[in-house]
């Protein structure tokens, strides 16, 4: 276990894009991970809320974290779907994301969004995805179908 | 017209979290606009692709800016779906969104997002999302059925 | 609660397509609710699976009734995304969905798709959507905006 | 081309599901297809337009039958998403999908639907999804990681 928090923490430390929004390994087990965003001002939209964009990043990441859980720590993300319910403006995002189904080469997951300020959680959106393993992937990369 | 890209490149330079990645507008029509962003190595994750948060960003950002060329400026991406087609690793991403419906709330965008460096553009992603007014989702903003 | 009961399964029985189907209320509560579908042949596509129209058929009507029970009887679908994580062959299709979180005018509901033939249930797909209320929606039906 | 019109409805009339909604195979090429459906009363919800479900099944085969062009004819629908724009009352519902990218084992497809009624078309839908080779599926169908 403690091995997977390594490989987990590793992967993300070796993220430069998740260096530079901040994002931190918070808790991770055998099935689920979650991974944890302070909000700052450099996150925002034209609103004040919190970029669309920030909790999409968010969940991509908690998905393909989630997915490499069962799969290995060699995959990409294949596709997802986000809901957003509500926005969020201070304190900080929580993504946790769980192995749904997993087979031998892909993986589908769901991830919960929340925004805690000091009290209590609040749902900020609800996502669902596929995850690959890239060397499953590997023919897709350089297609021979497509021009 | 010369309003509609004087409004879309306000809102792009209000949002902090765009001009932390550094994106463009790039082109503006009635019912479509392109955003783009050059990739550096911030953006990438652990395996040197561009990270797949940095072309959800992107898309849910110009299915936004498509969103209110039907609604106006005052709008918020309510749910999208992404499928990643290929990694991007060098050159300029660029996010086209179009309106494939509008009603007075509500509007439905598609988004492809592309890479070129130099030579030909090759498709990254496809997505498509409801983009709301936000007017009619104050009441959401609020919940009285939530806890 | 025995209202709810009868108004879903009225709504139920007042769709000529779930009749066609053989589709029945299994289950509600005030935040979920199941239907379920005995697997015949004339519900199979040509690899001898249930089609996969008749999983996500179910879906679209487990999300919309769940989506009712917090907005009322007339809402609609308005988007949903769907994973299909095994073939179903035989036995009888369970679709239970709950709301995850709903305003005034839309609720986004969630919904798991199992199958059962006499012993252990087997999740089938998984998938998650918007539900909107008619009346907000009206304008949406005759929208000015497109051709 | 013969032989790809012969497979495909080959393909969609060993479905006892579509015989039983009484889907045609309108148009194929290499790289998109055609299904429609008339519309008649068994195909309705409670408030007299097509069920959302028959819609849904329309995309979802078509979706896996634009795959198949690619991908040949072992395939099946992985996941897809899709946003109904307006309900449909009356004639003929005509699904459009086309792929959108291929690799070896699985395609991104997009698909439009439309209703005709003796005179324009309209946008009853949009969809989006991934399709993939059984083959390459089929350590899914037993997964080891599953209970």
């Amino acid at each position: 276990m403690a091995e997977i928090v390594d490989i987990a923490r590793g992967a993300l430390n070796a993220q430069p894009f998740s260096a530079l929004l901040g994002t931190k390994l918070m808790q991770v087990d055998s099935t689920s991970l979650t991974l944890c965003l302070t909000i700052r001002d450099e996150l925002r939209q034209q609103h004040g809320f919190v970029h669309g964009g920030v909790v999409s990043y968010l969940v991509d990441n908690a998905l393909t974290f989630a997915g490499a859980l069962r799969l290995g720590p060699k995959v990409v993300t294949g596709e997802y779907k986000i809901n957003y319910l509500r926005p969020a403006v201070s304190g900080t995002l929580m993504a946790r994301a769980r192995v749904v189904y997993a087979g031998m080469t892909q993986a589908t997951c769901q991830c919960d969004v929340y925004v805690t300020d000091g009290g209590a959680e609040r749902l900020v959106a609800v996502a669902q995805g596929t995850i690959h393993r890239i060397s499953e992937m590997a023919a897709e990369l350089e297609p021979v179908f497509n021009e």
